[in-house]
């Protein structure tokens, strides 16, 4: 296996590490808040995977920084909603308390909501490539995170799933396999695909180039999501960062419950297959993309 | 008084009416959540104040509908959050339910988010003005959401104000007249301010034209809190559409408790008088904002 290309992890550190979110005193607190959860560290997936789609089609990774480091406020922002009380009501993440379980339920919810908006604010201080494609990969972006994406995957998560796990027979009359894909598909699959796309649109890749990148970003989406539902099955609490098993406590439904073990297991294997088949029609630097891929798929944590 | 531009705020309402959020059946609960939020009605101060600075600089207020709407839904967004229980724990907004109350508190969350987003989405689809200017006006518009703005603005109220109003004296040492200006100019002035100036920056307004607009702006949302505070004592539960006298109740610092009701009239007319007299350096069309402005200062609600 190949290995997670450290050097641009580092260089998204780096630069997330520099941030200043804060210009007075008094909202120090909130940048504190802010930080805390932005670098409790993790593989930094989305902006690496920005980064590593600049080097591949000939953009300086270091140009398109911004735009990565704010693919990774977006992610840390729903992550802190997501653990809230009022929604999956976790108390560990990577190992730390939750951000409301630090600093207080409403100063998560601000610190999530002044992640968002500081995550736009970087992006339109984008510089690299016209403000025309700027904006065009702002929306990109923007779509992948609203109600066609992230939020809108989060909303059938908890009202179908979560609520099916529940016991609300209601709720669960739309869930199959199908419905599993597509609330995927929404709730990370799209932020991680527009992780790559726009770095596309930045860097004004034609039209015809993209289509091999497209579609390595959009199945590697349900890689990650597979290999993550196997992991809270096999993963140990010390791999998670959280107790293992959650979902299965809460009988809820996922790759493992609907295909068993094993047949997620293949599931994965195809996925990843695909995702580098896709990779194929790519231009030729794609060693990056590959090792992410491969990371992806043989993952622990 | 000069009447309110309902001329206006009748062209905003017909546009936030018309906008769908949700393309597939599952994520329809959601767009319901952000419509009851959305079209619950009130003056529409934001998106009328920035048709008016349209009319003003001799835009066609029509094109500036989306940016206009976009500032509108960060403002539900922001009241559906602060009315959360961990926040102000409201259960009225308007004589309604609020949403958390209406919808459960998990999808008063995603509402807002959501709404968040699609505000931007709506903002980044703005065909009035160059690419450059847009990209621009959405800076503006995200500086004045995000830390440095809104989302900065209620933390300080959250870990000070509140705080000190429930009785911890650690909170309260900072507070004085000073502070009260500037968390509510980071918490409602610069999104009122930006209301006006990202239409300025919108139609590439040359920079000197913009100051009278912008000291106006800046006034205008002085005015408004002060008249706010003033409206939470003499105003009746059926005019604020929840029960008066809360801030006087919790113990907080407001105009009218650091200053006296008296004083606090007397500080309103004055602002009045600034923001009118700012305008006068305007250009000639500015009988929309003069309407607005006579509004905010006499209004009831």
């Amino acid at each position: 296996m190949a290995e997670y290309p450290d050097d641009l992890r580092e260089q998204v550190e780096d630069y997330l590490e520099g941030i200043r979110f804060s210009q007075i005193p008094p909202t120090e607190g909130l940048e504190e808040a802010m930080r805390y959860s932005l670098l409790a560290g993790g593989k930094r997936i989305r902006p690496v995977l920005a980064l590593a789609t600049a080097r591949s089609i000939g953009l300086d990774p270091e140009r398109v920084l911004p735009a990565a480091a704010s693919l990774e406020l977006i992610h840390t922002y729903s992550l802190i909603h997501d653990d809230l009380p009022a929604m999956d009501d976790d108390e560990l993440r990577r190992g730390m308390p939750t951000s409301h379980v630090k600093f207080g339920e409403n100063i998560a919810i601000l610190a999530g909501d002044a992640l968002f908006a500081e995550a736009i604010h970087l992006f339109a201080e984008e510089q690299t490539g016209h403000p025309a494609a700027v904006l065009a990969a702002l929306r990109e972006l923007i779509v992948a995170a609203g109600v066609g994406g992230m939020v809108g995957g989060q909303y059938i998560d908890v009202t179908e799933f979560d609520a099916a796990a529940k016991g609300d027979w209601g709720a669960a009359v739309n869930l199959n396999a199908s419905r599993l894909r597509e609330m995927h598909s929404l709730k990370t699959g799209r932020l991680i695909a527009a992780s790559v796309g726009v770095v596309l649109t930045l860097g004004e890749t034609p039209e015809a180039e993209t289509i091999p990148y497209r579609r390595f970003a959009d199945e590697l989406g349900v890689l990650f999501q597979i290999v993550d539902d196997i992991l809270d099955v096999t993963g140990s609490d010390e791999e998670l960062g959280k107790p293992s098993g959650s979902d299965e406590r809460h009988g809820k439904l996922t790759y493992v419950s609907a295909y068993g073990l094993d047949k997620a297991r293949e599931l994965a294997s195809e996925s990843h297959q695909k995702a580098r088949a896709a990779l194929e029609g790519a231009r030729p630097r794609t060693d990056d993309l590959i090792r992410i891929t491969d990371f992806i798929h043989t993952r622990h944590t």
